[in-house]
Order: C-alpha cells, then structure tokens, then sequence
C-alpha cells in the first residue's frame, strides 16, 4: 500500500515528458532530480519511514500542534514528546543491551572474584548456563546488579559503560550496540525538536547507563534521559576530591506504573506525544493520552524478522501483550516495522569504530 | 568599595568637559547619557549588581568560558548552572514559602478535620502556637506534609499551590511570595541563559512546589526545577481518566549531601556554576568545584536587615556557618547582599495581583 502511493505521484510527470520537445524534457528531468527543498517544496522530515497511516498521522499531528492560531496549537513549553528506550529507539534482542553489558562485565570481574565459580547466579553466567541464571531470579538480578553497578564512583561507571560501548559487538549484527537505533525514529526525533518539541527518553533502564551514549546517538542530553536509579553516597574526603560512590540500593524503577510517576517526578509536565513498544510502556500512554488538547501515542511492533527481530506477546523482553489490544482499542497508531520502516539502522558510522 | 569604584570612572570625563567648548561639551553630554548598547558597547548584562569583586568574578567567568578558542572555553552542552532556590533566588525568612503554603493549608482544611483542635502539631498550627508545632519535631513535620502536600492528584496539588500564591501575602512585604525574588539573580540567571547555559534549581524544597512558579518567576521549566519529592501512584480507573496520586511518603531529600545525588540523578552532569546561600548547599559547591576546569562557586550572605534580613550563622532558617568557612577558605565568592546588590527585589508587577 505504501509504495502504491508512492508511485501513484509519478504517471502524471511521464505523461508530460512524452508530450513535450526533448531539450524540456531534459530541463524537466533535471528539475525532477532536484530535491524537493530547492524547489521551494518542504523537505520530507521522514524519509525512512514509507508512506502510510501513521506516517501521515504524524507528520499531520507535528503540522496541527505547531500551527499558529490554529485549534490544535500546542504553545512551545508544552511540546513535550517521550519515548521508551530498548526496543522503540535501538534493539531490545536477544537480551537488553545493558544486560549484555551486565554479563560481560561479570566475566571481565570473575577473576577477581575466585568465589562465583561456586556461587550463582555469578557461576550460570561465566559458564554461559541461562538456565542457572534464570534460576536465581529476581534475586539473581539484583546481585548480578550490585557486582556489575555499584561499589565504583559515577565517572568510573560511565567510563566503563563507554569503553565497553566501544568495543562489544551487538551478537547476530556484529556492530556496536549503540549504532543498532532506528533511524526512522532518529529522523522523528529530530523532526520534533524542529518543530520546538523537547524530546526525551523514560525508560525502565538505568538512566546512568543510557547517558553515556544517549546524546551521541539520539541527540538526547542526559537531563532528559529519564530512567530507572541506584541511590548513590556523597563522600567528601578531606584534601581529596569528592566523589559520588554508586550504591548497590535501587532507589526508583522508571517501568510500568512507574514510567508516569517517573515523568512527573523528572519531567514535570504531561507530555503530548508518547512512543513505546511494550507493556511496560502501556501507564505511560495511558497518561499521556489523559491530558486535554491534541495527543499522539504509538507503538513499536516488532514485525520484521528478516532484517531486524519479530515478536509482541509471547516475548520474554518486550513482550507486548494488554499494550496491542489496547492501542487497537483507543485507536492509537502501530508501526507495523517490516511495513512501515523502509531502513532499519542507519549506516555503521565509518564502516566501523 | 563597590562605589568607590564606580565613581573613579568619572573624573577624566569631568576634567575633559571644562576643556571643551560649550557646545561639543553638549554634545559630549549627550553622548555619555546614551546607554552603552548604543554606542556599540555591551550594554552591563548586571545592572542590579553593584561593581566589585563578585560582579566582576562573574562577569569575567562567563566571558572565558564562553570564549571559543581561549584556554577556559566550555562547550555548549557542559554549560550546567545550579542555584539553591530558598534564600538563594528568593526570600526564605522569616519561614520557607512552602511552609507558609503548608501552615495556610492546614487552617484551611481545619473546618473539615474537627479532631485537629486536641491533636498536635495541628493544635499549635492552627492557634499559632509555634512552640507546641516545634515540640512535635520531625514527625510532626511529616504529619503537616501528609496532610497538606498527599491525597490529592498532582494536578490538584498544582492548582492548590497556584491558587495560593494568588491570594497569600509575606507577612512583612505584603507582597505575593512569588515576587520576592531577587532581581539580580534574575539577571544572573538571564545572562547565563543568553551566553548558552543551562540553568536548574536544585533545592531542598519540593519540585512540584516550585514547578507551579518557577518557569514564570525564574524562566525555569519543571524539569530544570530539581528538588525533594514524595511518592506518586498511578490510578487508571476503567473508563475514568488516569491519575497521579501523591502519597504520604517522601521519597528523595534534595538537601546537603542529597544535592549532588539529585544533581546525578536529575541532571546527569556535573555544573560549572553553583549558587547557594546555606550549609545545605555546601556539598553542591563542593561537588561542582570538584570538577576539572574553570568553575564559579558562589554564596549568597544574608546581610541587609533594612532591605531584606540579615542572618548566617545562627539562623534557624538557613544558616549558613561551615559553608562560610569554607567559601573564605577556598576563595569561593561570597556575595554581600547589602554591598552587593543595588535592588533587592523587582518591582511587583503591575502594582498588585
């Protein structure tokens, strides 16, 4: 359907040329390949996403709230548009990046540590055995958390998070991690902050982690990414310079009913364009679609197998269940990703780094 | 010493006068009543800061940090600025504003809370028994934030705190609390922005509190306005609107060594810039000036009793006794806020509200 509508704009044009002398033909053809911006004709600020229902409603819902004296208007300190992180701005699979983060710097840290080759879930993840990891739970999650997030300054994690952002590669695309985001959400985001709106991330990931790379590959300061957070200890040693020591305490977990509390608490101000991809982002649309005047709430499935991962409710990560029937429900816009996404990832920035 | 410098400028001017004739000294006359902007000068980006050693600091830290190419020259984006806002962008005597707000409220809801008058603290509030309120100590404090500041949404809560800063007056001003700002800060604040800094509140008091007043009073959007901050539940009723409901619990102290957590947590960089005027604020110095390049740590002393107040060391409200010490130790500016400043606060809009 998408590319029905793209080549319906052509026959009209060929007709033309048939009808006129070569040399205008020429002069045409040349005029046809220039872009649309020299011609006076607005630049597409989408052009990864192809044509369709929800690129339209977005480019139109950008368009009304950014209309002066128009019904819709939406004044500049109320454009405020948030999106999940894993799984709506990069790839969640097969594991969370910060998990494989996580695991990697468990192995890095095991000899230190001659005791987790008897302990789990220390000893599952140096011996590869997911069962045993799975085995531990949530309390697993929280030790493996503790070794891996806490017991360093804030700097010294940041340092580490980026050094091994350098050097992992993501397993089935052999690239960084942090180049496996979507470039049709990159073009969003930056067609929003043109048209005034500030963008941030609410995430159930830590939000010391995704600053690290966040305004590098989204163009997102670290004060609006918005995430989940370990309490961290002021310590001032006389003479030497301060530091802020990560605790192994998780002080706030930005997921679920937490991603509205999270943006009430970072942001301030209920946000009027919500995008995420799974259940847990499902209280932050609902929270955003709350608010008086124009909204738009979208959703991220999963749908392409072949070049990227196809999954929605029966996923362990991203599992996107309540979120899909409501979305259907309340007439929220899916992006059915193998449709309506006509590039995956951007190019690997000078092949490779 | 401030206007001993001031005055030290004019003299040449004078002495060129009496040697000119009388009509190119008239011209001259005209010349010099010309404000500086428009002679190609920049115009003074502080007129309410008296001339001296802290104006000056400032002026000269801005203008090397802003400087593309000099050695102190900091990008755009690390250009992090933070202020204390109680004491330090307004008027904290003789009670914080939010508890004026708290203590208002609680005689407000008293008709609906009989049990209240054989019940302390809410006996001493509501008799103005300020010995039996300070008796009931922090847990009493807890108790007038539960009853004041949860139970309600947070837009309700907004509504409430708007509402009040309508109507409530400062017992000595007879002004809206919101107006007693300082009208160079404002400047300061104002002059930071336009040199590309991003300026936050990190304070003590709530966020949401401020959040109400502070894009309005300061140019501060609410989520540059960091501060302490209970828990929010979300409440999606089935067909009803959802809702954030502020709990009785407090979640976070955005105060002494809790700023430079709140500061990692909210802001995620380390400042350049940092304000204060209490022990309370002595960690965010000590925090900011632990960074590596050029920096500004600044102390607001409370020294005009006749304009203002005049408290430090033995203050209740914002006492300001270690972090004095070390500011003089360290060469932290210290403003004196009699010698200092030319005007206190702006004039109040419009003659009332």
């Amino acid at each position: 359907m998408a590319r029905l509508a793209a080549r319906s704009r052509r026959p009209p044009l060929l007709g033309l040329l048939t009808a006129v002398p070569l040399l205008a033909a020429v002069a045409l053809l040349a005029i046809v390949a220039l872009p649309a911006a020299a011609l006076g004709q607005p630049a597409d600020p989408l052009p990864s996403w192809r044509e369709g229902a929800v690129k339209r409603a977005l480019v139109d819902f950008v368009g009304r709230v950014t209309r002066e004296g128009g019904p819709d208007f939406v004044p500049l300190a109320e454009r405020v548009a948030v999106f999940d992180n894993d799984g709506t701005l990069w790839t969640e699979q097969p594991v969370y990046v910060q998990a494989a983060f996580a695991l990697d710097r468990i192995r890095a840290l095991a000899p230190e540590h001659p005791e987790w080759t008897h302990t789990q879930p220390f000893r599952g993840v140096i011996e590869g055995d997911g069962h045993a990891v799975a085995a531990a739970g949530e309390k697993g999650v929280v030790q493996i958390l503790a070794a891996t997030h806490a017991g360093m300054t804030t700097d010294a994690f940041g340092q580490l998070v980026g050094d091994w952002l350098q050097t992992a590669r993501h397993p089935r695309f052999d690239r960084p991690y942090d180049t496996l985001v979507y470039q049709p959400m990159l073009e969003l985001l930056g067609h929003l902050r043109a048209s005034g709106f500030k963008t941030f991330i609410v995430s159930g990931g830590g939000a010391e982690f995704m600053r690290v790379f966040a305004e590098r590959a989204y163009g997102i300061p670290p004060e609006q990414a918005v995430g989940s957070s370990g309490a961290t200890r002021f310590e001032a040693k006389a003479g030497g310079m301060p530091a802020l020591v990560k605790e192994p305490t998780i002080e706030f977990v930005d997921d679920g009913p937490g991603k509205p509390s999270g943006i009430n608490r970072f942001i301030g101000r209920r946000p009027i364009l919500a995008f995420g991809n799974s259940d847990g982002d499902l209280q932050m649309l609902e929270w955003t679609a709350g608010g008086a005047g124009p909204r738009f709430l979208g959703l991220v499935q999963h749908t392409d197998a072949e070049r990227e991962y196809a999954y929605d409710r029966q996923s362990r990560v991203g599992r996107l269940d309540r979120a899909l029937d409501e979305a259907a429900g309340r007439g929220w816009s899916i992006v059915d990703m193998s449709r309506d996404w006509a590039v995956i990832f951007p190019p690997v920035p000078g092949g490779e780094r």
